[in-house]
């Protein structure tokens, strides 16, 4: 595997890629509702806690979900695998049959599929292993990496949702701080697009224009929706 | 493969798991949200507000920003394909070395491996997607069906989000609608908590347990924090 390729600069950076994600979701949805809150005129006080009752729901959502989710994950992991082992143990031979097929798949004459069959059923785990990634397409799950990567989440969060709600903190009045609140949330969620883009592989200009395309339509649905029903 | 393999199963519902991904996330956060103003003692109407505003929000970001993040995936792939595609072409010993390593890692000897990289490397299609598969872990996005799941999921937070709300528009006050919301939903948590279940392979208990738990925990969370800062 050469350096270059992603997958390892994908992992080294794992953790910068949670405080994105979870930076950019905070950013978006406690900047929407605060938006929108702002359209039917509340107080800034009432705008401030909505805002940071949905700050910490979302960080909850987002942090114990994930864990959960993870956990699940592994769950679901193991029962496969037991499932799998009992399988080549109950029906070797239909379970040897879909090692085959795999290598049919690639176009290989049954004469070379033999002995390749017979080296991977020939050890229970690497015939368990093999079963597991080319069959059921499963790879085993991480667990530490899943609870770290949901507490990087939950906590990015927060501190992205705190951003669209500072001005209102500090602002004289509402108009004020709701302008403010547009131009800090909306640089930010370039910003953070940006940096987005540079892991998927995208254009900056096309992530960052995406994050702020997500972040101005929530928050003026938000804001014809509150303005509606006010 | 046999018909009781879990994977056919995921794809021919995947609609209801979408469905049930968007209300569980849906009931969470509204939920908690209104919850939270609702310890705060702020009048019903903003309760009303403040959730309309955040279910608009949540709405468009999981949906929107779904159908994107769908887009940047199927994007990520067609830029590491030309990469595979390049690579076989301009450095064919060294991407067939890696087809190798891939078998001798099954434990297989050179003998064996032989045949099977000169079947694989004789076409390139076959060889590419070789590539794709086992070395980066990277398997063809599906757009259309991106696309579908993000607006079910959209819809369905919608959806969702008007559980925990509706009581907010009829009971007689705040405390009144806040019983009556916590009743509904956690009793709705608790519903899809068990579909949810059903779709991951997890017993249904622990299932309905996990997500009430994580809207109970979001709930009192957002209480908390309005009741510090009302």
């Amino acid at each position: 595997m050469t350096p270059a390729h992603p997958e390892a600069h994908l992992k080294s950076t794992a953790t910068v890629r949670d405080v994105v994600i979870g930076m950019s979701d905070g950013l978006t949805v406690p900047f929407a509702l605060a938006a929108g809150l702002s359209g039917a005129n509340v107080s800034t006080g009432v705008v401030v806690l909505a805002g940071l009752a949905e700050i910490a729901a979302g960080c909850i959502a987002m942090g114990l979900g994930g864990y959960l989710a993870a956990r699940t994950d592994a769950e679901h992991y193991q029962k496969e695998l037991s499932r799998e082992i009992e399988e080549t143990r109950e029906m070797p031979d239909e379970e040897a049959a879909e090692v085959a097929r795999v290598f049919q798949g690639w176009g290989l004459t049954d004469q070379q599929i033999e002995p390749i069959v017979a080296a991977i059923t020939s050890d229970e785990q690497r015939w368990v292993d093999f079963m597991m990634r080319f069959e059921l397409g499963l790879e085993e799950p991480d667990r530490w990496r899943a609870v770290s990567s949901a507490a990087t989440i939950g906590l990015s969060y927060v501190a992205g949702g705190l951003i669209p709600l500072a001005p209102y903190f500090f602002a004289p009045n509402l108009g004020a701080a709701l302008t403010a609140s547009m131009a800090v949330t909306l640089t930010a969620l370039l910003i953070f697009g940006c940096i987005k883009a540079r892991f998927t592989g995208i254009s900056l200009w096309k992530g960052g224009f995406q994050t702020v395309l997500i972040g101005g339509a929530a928050a003026a649905a938000a804001f014809l929706i509150a303005r509606a029903f006010r």
